[in-house]
């Protein structure tokens, strides 16, 4: 441990150490689930240039880090608890006290908003940073968990909030053209805003966990997300495209070419569920409850792998599926 | 998710997947914690080019960071039970199907070896890798962990297997002048080997559950180590070097220059345990009975804070107490 390593614990670290982090003064922390519960765990990894922005606010980066994660989390219907922090920090990078003490700020108001503390980690040089892993911990009532492997024909097809704000906010970002840059400031603002800061909808994992047969967190675009639901439920798809909700200021933008785009884009962040039609009013009326738009955009449908986009009818041509969290040319043979 | 990414997931990592890990086709896995049990979890990053040498074979670089969690879950007592990979591949590295197929042997081989399964993980581009993350989970009685803060003046001091092999070890790598290089074939591959897989103490968890009022994993130097120990303990240490174990072949050119070197070094992934007097034949025994060679190298003291290291009773000068992980020159503001 450099004493660079040990000072970023003691001063930026430590104190957002809760129960069962010792301080982090062990090797180890100490996890203990209340009786009558399972412990959910995810592990994402984000790393700058690829799912960041090298000079994305250091704040934002560490709610970020945190906010994929809890994004699993909810989408298991369970609650969130605590967090393992791994930090790459690029040798001759810009990461100075400055960065490290809003990244800090960053985990300690999104720990406040979750209701989760920090139980470990570890703080490494890499060669080019920064590269954040984190491991989010979350309980759910005993075999309550929701999978995306209890999907069935006829099960209606929900997703929260809106598809295709945050890759609106990275095409800005990115200097992209398209509908959204001729937004007023205000909006363009909120979808930059969205791209850095995901909104996991953690008040909704109740309504998971009593009205879904299944669900996942989109992340990597909706309908390459829902390939994967179906897949796992052993079932196809119909996606009525018109139904997705767009971000307010594009809605007006909707044509075919925007909604496959936002469709296939990623980082939402949102959660697609299937809601057998029996608790569909039930699951609606919940979310409300919870503060969280849902829409119904589609269904589950018996054919194997079949998932069906339409714009009022008529097939939506996509260019690709999903998402590759990559912000320039890729290359690995 | 890139097409190749699942492609990776798919044909490496779904035949490592355990209980409570949906065949990596979920979100998230889940936890079952035995009644009784307490879950510890420790998560350690290693990078290329600072825990690692670029053209480390891949099936030892995945058995390294497994192990390195493995030594923190040992030295708390803890049996392992599955872990979380977090696989940071840089673009256009070097990453191809064949160090991929080789890293994923070593995970296979290691997770035989510890009675572990894979639980979850992900899979993302960085600017430069391989950067690698468990998150390892482990078991223990409940309320037995055994912690760094248990230490008291007089118990006295263990440390298990040898120390400064593997510092050897990656001395011989980087070409570097001293008593290793004058070592026999068999005995240089054999540091370099132990800097590439370290031996996590694994079965000499139940002695210390029984036995021991503090312990913890070296890997950062011995003395360094030690410091941690005290601190968290509130006490001080006294370490008679010249019993200190080092690895066969340097024994016989044991200097203070060399002894300082060593007990300095990192990498060891040896336990050091503090062990109340009374206990001291027991633990002997029990250390014996698992297969691990301990020996007793001090004694904890009262004075906070001192930590005293001679070499046949005069005081053994150290240059630096603990080790950097970093393989080359570090900068960062």
């Amino acid at each position: 441990v450099a004493p660079d390593e040990l000072e970023i614990i003691d001063r930026y670290f430590r104190p957002l150490a809760g129960e069962g982090a010792f301080g982090l003064l062990d090797d180890a922390g100490a996890l203990a689930v209340p009786a009558g519960m399972d412990l959910v765990v995810s592990t994402d990894m984000i790393a700058a240039g690829m799912h960041f922005l090298p000079d994305d606010p250091p704040d934002l980066v560490a709610r970020k880090a945190l906010r994929v994660n809890l994004s699993d989390i909810a989408a298991k219907g369970a609650r969130p608890l605590a967090y393992l922090l791994g930090l790459g920090l690029g040798v001759g990078g810009r990461e100075d006290a400055a960065w490290l003490a809003a990244f800090a700020d960053g985990l300690r108001t999104d720990q406040a908003l979750f209701a989760m503390s920090l139980l470990g980690g570890d703080t490494i040089d890499v060669a080019a940073g920064p590269v954040i892993a984190v491991t989010a911990f979350g309980t759910v009532e005993a075999g309550r968990m929701v999978h995306r492997a209890g999907g069935r024909p006829d099960d209606l097809l929900f997703v929260s909030g809106t598809i295709g704000a945050s890759a609106a906010g990275l095409a800005l970002l990115r200097g992209e053209e398209g509908p959204w840059a001729d937004l007023a400031e205000a909006e363009r603002t909120a979808l930059v805003r969205r791209y850095r800061l995901p909104q996991p909808r953690v008040a909704l994992a109740p309504a998971l966990v009593a009205f879904a047969s299944a669900a996942m967190d989109v992340s990597d675009g909706l309908v390459g997300d829902c390939d994967k639901l179906c897949a796992a439920s052993g079932c196809g798809a119909a996606i009525a495209a018109e139904r997705v909700p767009l971000p307010e200021g594009l809605s007006p933008a909707r044509d075919a070419k925007l909604v496959a785009r936002l469709l296939t884009a990623g980082d939402d962040y949102e959660i697609l569920a299937a809601i057998p039609p029996r608790n569909a009013a039930t699951f609606g009326a919940a979310a409300a409850e919870s503060g969280i738009a849902v829409a119904e955009i589609g269904r589950l449908v018996a054919p194997r792998g079949m998932i069906e986009v339409t714009l009022h009818g008529a097939p939506l041509a996509l260019a690709s599926r999903a998402f590759v969290h990559h912000l320039s040319e890729r290359g690995r043979e």
